[in-house]
């Protein structure tokens, strides 16, 4: 059997018939996310931490289209947003700024401002100069300003070293013994309610999350802090093969829930992104070219690292099927981009039926997550375009870009 | 004294004085070209191959900003392109179809379309099917066409392997024996009058061309193939650092003559980018927050890895001096970006004045080429502007991206 087959039992997929309809529609290469996996997705993690004040903040980073944003405004989420940029995207798609989240290690003074004056829940601060800024904005709009000191935890996690957040020589977090100077510091209109932690992205067990829960309860003991608030971001993995043994979201709501359940919490912030939006979104794409090589094979398709650059950036995996599957003789393939880079590839060494040809289409699987969101103009490329489809309706959620709208800001 | 002020006097770099006026008037983060660096490069280019019949095609992939790409018709270049995109860029900038050769791996049948209609001067070809398509679209438009056939001729070069394109292994070039197969067949409107070859990036120094030419000749000999076109791609490697050991253009200019002079070429191309604009252009950007943690210090500045993922990617370096010089004791700070994810960063263990500080502003050198055009709005982040400086004169030559830009085509 095919090794995507089994696969896309637990992913969202496209079937021969509808992928012809949508690149009929849309052409190539072309994003298309599920609407009823994504939901599903969302009422798995809901019910996986439903006997915790839960508020799930959806990771805007991961997939920001505001289309997308609206479907989990629509299903109770919130928003974990990093950026101006992604507030305004929260906000167009209505979510409530008592909903919205504020991390990230850079933020502007402007962009602290701006979430000030919009009342958002609160920010998740990483560094001292930070709160300054933000009891200054406080000051100046008359506002307390929720926020949580992001602690830094120094645990090491079993995924790629670009996504690991959380060891001591990471950019992220405060070290403890700064945090515990800065909760004895007085700020009028700062008021710290609780603690923050990120471990990483693509985590594939719980058992961390357990290690860091420990170590704030520790850290808030000592200091007698009263912890109202507990957010311990995002990371859930998802399976990007079959092959790929991750705890399940019921796993990890469970034991969290065994974990804090004597802790008295008002609230626990979650911030799930790829485990909502990753496997919910597929990239076709069309065979431009066969080339056979002395040394290797290669499918040249329309997609490039510009659209997807997951595998060139972090050497991810996807899976790569056929959108019309056939029975006979497979060699091996590299599945790559129109890009002039070498490291332009979606797929190496993969097995494909011998005779795949132009025009053919390809399905790249999981894509949902840092796909789009990531894309560049790389090579004068377009973005293209992203589609939702909502049982038999398939809805346009991103216009293809033009050369026009791509020039405009240069024309002097 | 400073690793970098040495290296400044090769390299396009910004004092404090004009730095301030330009982050005053454009905000930061900001690319900054200069028009006397470009001139420069191009000149040294010019002569170092005048005594051969060149055409140098820039690189529209390395710096596609439109009014850069007028510089360089204005100073007599031609234009490398890889996709329809480029091309349109090309023509906006003014630059003659006889002077424009199309490259990559992946044209789709359109581009070719596009482009045979537009009558380029030559496609660089990369397989048999390619040659069918421009077939027929002579065919179509009643046109010869000039091609010139991509030999993969398996030299290796020193650089890093996602921008070493000659390797058997790589997705580029057509295999010996198929290109002697090719020569043989019957074509009605495509006319094969060159052979094009492209080592890869950043090389240093000029053996593997000289190899790769004795190679093609070895090649034209044996099949009794007239060649007319020889495109020897680009390539050409700058120093981004002051150790940097780089055989000069110069040098680079001397040797393929040498090896080149007997051969009774029509047109001699080379595609040169990085050569040209890559030390022209730096990246300004501000210091958000300065964080001591125990096991490392930090520079957090408002450029990331989106608009400047060359370290990120490739682990490139990048020289980076503060804008305001100052004596004093140096530590060891990261310089990162103010995206989520640890392979943001923008130099690594890189000593700055202890007491640098919020607000200061830092200098990214070397960032002219494959800075802008690789750029994102991942983390939703605006683009950032393109200046040029031309004497006392600066001009901007792409706006800051704006937020209505950026969500137009989502609102549906």
């Amino acid at each position: 059997m095919e090794p995507y087959y089994k696969f896309r039992k637990g992913s969202f997929y496209i079937e021969e018939v509808e992928g012809r309809k949508i690149v009929e529609k849309f052409g190539t290469p072309v994003y298309v996310y599920s609407h009823s996996f994504l939901k599903n997705q969302i009422n798995r993690i809901k019910n996986a931490f439903s006997n915790l004040p839960v508020k799930i903040c959806f990771s805007v980073k991961s997939n920001s289209n505001i289309s997308i944003l609206k479907i989990m405004k629509a299903n109770g989420l919130g928003a974990d947003i990093v950026s101006e940029g992604e507030l305004r995207r929260a906000l167009i798609a209505g979510f409530s700024p008592s909903d919205i989240v504020f991390a990230g290690v850079g933020k502007k003074e402007e962009e602290i401002e701006f979430a000030v004056k919009k009342n958002i829940f609160c920010f998740n601060v990483e560094n001292e100069e930070e709160l300054d800024i933000i009891e200054k904005f406080g000051k100046k709009y008359g506002k307390k300003v929720v926020v949580n000191l992001r602690l830094n935890l120094d645990i090491d996690v079993d995924t790629h070293h670009y996504i690991k957040t959380s060891k001591s020589e990471n950019k992220f977090g405060i070290d403890i013994d700064i945090s515990e100077r800065i909760l004895k510091k007085k700020f009028n209109f700062v008021e710290i309610k609780g603690i923050h932690f990120h471990l990483g992205s693509q985590i594939k067990e719980v058992s961390p999350y357990i290690k860091a829960i420990e170590k704030v309860r520790e850290f808030c003991k000592k200091n007698e802090f009263n912890l109202e608030i507990l957010d311990i971001g995002g990371g859930f993995g998802i399976p990007y093969k079959e092959e790929d043994r991750i705890q399940s979201v019921e796993e990890f709501g469970k034991e969290i829930y065994q974990t804090l359940k004597d802790l008295n919490l008002k609230t626990l912030i979650i911030e799930p992104g790829r485990f909502i939006v990753g496997n919910a979104g597929v990239l076709i794409t069309k065979v431009l070219y066969v080339k056979h090589k002395h040394t290797k094979n290669f499918i040249i398709v329309d997609a490039g690292m510009n659209d997807l650059i997951r595998p060139s950036l972090y050497g991810s995996y996807h899976l790569i099927y056929p959108l019309k599957l056939k029975n006979g003789k497979k060699i091996k393939f590299d599945i790559v981009g129109p890009i002039c880079e070498t490291g332009d590839y979606l797929g190496k060494d993969r097995e494909f039926p011998e005779d795949i040809k132009r025009n053919d289409f390809l399905v790249v699987m999981s894509a949902g997550a840092y796909g789009f969101s990531m894309s560049s103009n790389y090579n004068t490329r377009l973005r293209i375009p992203e589609v939702l489809v909502t049982g038999k309706n398939v809805k346009l959620i991103r216009k293809r870009e033009t050369y026009s709208y791509l020039f405009k800001l240069e024309k002097m």
